[in-house]
């Protein structure tokens, strides 16, 4: 029997009993009325997730990678130029990608826990022609936050096609993707929305979708938005068996954030990110990630002296919180804890709690109860 | 609340409770004990459930469509040229991927419900050089099955790489991958292994794995083996976030393979393949796939005289039990019955009872129990 415990790493985020509920349904026919008509609505809530009324939806069995490719090679074709704005190892992913399609990209970026300016942007787009901007919205890695409507200020009227890469952001984040002119909007299930991971997730714009057919062949089949985009407008036909049990769980995932509402889920995220850097700093941390990028839907926090990565992780997961350790430079040197999705107040402070717990089993001294009491100022008892 | 109903369609087959708890389990991190464990001792039953001791397995989300072109994708390389054994649809499929590559291949085929000869295939080979040839085993759409193990005999010491698209086959049909000398065997979870559907499974031979690496770039990234070697061999690495319950899942189904063990169930396919065949020609049916290459998974079904597609499958549906209509040329004149996985007997005589209450609700006429009375004959009491 697994030991349950709660899952504060920056994705998967944990799964509502409802959404779990949804994905041991047992196994229906791929094109029976029930998931036809899950997958359709789920398509329907997504567009409504990114204030998207035109464009259209993909739900494609998968992973957040799959959906970074496919936003790539469905937009921009060899011989074309693009720009990646990199927030950090995704960034490096987008332009991992472009090398492996023999696909021409640039890259800005700043150190890790800061965002690319839209000012450094709009130097290097009055310098050189782009096909498309791909940016990082969030990056899980060092906890940064691009300025995304910024830069879609910056890209308006130069006919760049702008890809955001939502994974940690959408459906929880605002991201508006008409009102701002996004072209693509990739993203995954296992972090704002909750739900258990294995799809990639894709809204397109029209712009890009007549991009996409102007480009004849590209070098891809299963990542070709275009054999999948009969059954997205009709999921009673057939391309690909899809993952009846986990579109269904999404579906469901989709319900509970359009019941939340988009306008306050967004505001809930910056709540809770608030509260929890309150209470790690009272209780000693500080925060990798500089101001004004810190990301609403994670924070990659760094030890103060007398705090050792694995003792004090171990020890956190043990009492029953699992946050995540630093990746490349940041590793042993920070934790890196999600606050996104589903998460509830009593889920903080739970982990809070438990963090204090940890903090005195392992020796490090603080005031008690001074985490749990900075979080309550701001989100309540 | 959705009606319960005993899935015959050809994949997905009915989920078995042990899998669908598994699945169903809280979301744990992608690098937990309890997953890398899982989805280690997974690679390991799924090369036991191909008779491979050396090679490689793979287990990434996505589709049995992903795992064709990943199949392809990472053997053969522009200039070099492949040979498509076609049984029907999925044969087809392995040609427009190719196409999407910029991929030179051949095709022999022969009309649906037969298979291709292994006389054919050596007199091709004979004739042409392939770098590889590819060979769907069972066809889902025709319910033919390829003589795998003759073709293997025919490609012997010609230095062809041999890819077997098993969708349908493996893990119900034998498939010995290191002694008949396949070198990738693909597949998806949704069918023998009776679990839900999302995921890309392969099993590559040593000898295919130095095949890609000699290859250098692909095209592919999400697609490319040697992105997920590294995380194969060690699963607490990171590639990219896998579907952790799909993982769980399928896990649990590669555990029940193996405790029927895979000779058992083998033969246990045939024999309610045998049964089931029976009590349709019994009750006036005939099979539109041709002796010798009825696949012991599924039966294509011809109408007699007097039924109807639509309204049988839907009072079918009705009384409990789901089938698939027929595709393309078939469209109409057939219904496609899926027995694999973890049917039970039970099951299939549920689904023999159906049929005969449906037929009659019809106004078919037909000797009452003498489909369920021969295979009965076969199954036992």
């Amino acid at each position: 029997m697994q030991t349950e415990r709660l899952l504060m790493i920056p994705g998967p985020s944990p799964v509502h009993p409802r959404i779990l509920n949804s994905l041991s349904l047992p196994t229906v026919s791929h094109v029976s009325p029930e998931l036809v008509e899950e997958l359709k609505k789920a398509l329907d809530n997504l567009k409504k997730v990114v204030f998207c009324e035109k464009g259209e939806a993909f739900i494609i069995s998968g992973a957040g990678t799959l959906a970074m490719e496919m936003a790539i090679l469905n937009v921009i074709k060899k011989g074309e130029k693009f720009l990646v704005i990199s927030q950090g190892f995704f960034g490096q992913r987008m332009v991992q990608i472009a090398e492996s399609f023999g696909l021409d990209c640039d890259l800005i970026e700043r150190e890790w826990g800061k965002a690319v300016l839209p000012e450094e942007l709009e130097a290097k787009l009055d310098k050189e022609e782009y096909e498309a901007v791909v940016s990082t919205h969030v990056d899980t890695c060092t906890g940064a936050c691009a300025p995304i409507k910024d830069y879609a200020e910056v890209l308006k009227g130069r006919g760049v096609h702008f890809i955001v890469d939502g994974v940690c952001a959408t459906g929880g984040i605002e991201e508006r993707m008409d009102d701002w002119g996004i072209d693509v909007i990739l993203t995954a299930p296992q972090k704002c929305f909750g739900a258990p991971p294995g799809l990639a997730v894709l809204v397109v714009s029209e712009k890009a979708i007549e991009k996409r057919r102007s480009m004849g062949a590209i070098p891809a089949y299963y990542a070709d938005l275009l054999n999948w985009l009969p059954i997205m407008k009709d999921p009673s036909k057939y391309f690909s068996t899809p993952c009846v049990n986990e579109i269904r769980a999404f579906y469901e995932s989709t319900q509970i954030v359009l019941e939340e509402g988009m306008e306050k889920r967004i505001l809930r995220h910056a709540r809770v990110a608030k509260a929890i850097r309150k209470a790690l700093i009272e209780l000693g941390f500080s925060l990798f990630t500089q101001e004004p990028f810190l990301a609403d839907t994670l924070s990659v926090v760094e030890y103060p002296e007398g705090i050792k990565d694995q003792p004090f992780r171990k020890t956190f997961s043990k009492n029953g919180v699992v946050v995540a350790g630093g990746l490349g430079e940041t590793a042993g040197k920070v934790f890196r804890m999600g606050h996104m999705g589903n998460l509830s107040v009593s889920q903080v402070y739970f982990a809070l709690d438990t963090l204090e717990r940890t903090l005195t089993s392992i020796g490090f001294s603080f005031i008690p109860g001074s985490g749990l009491k900075a979080a309550k100022e701001i989100l309540g008892e």
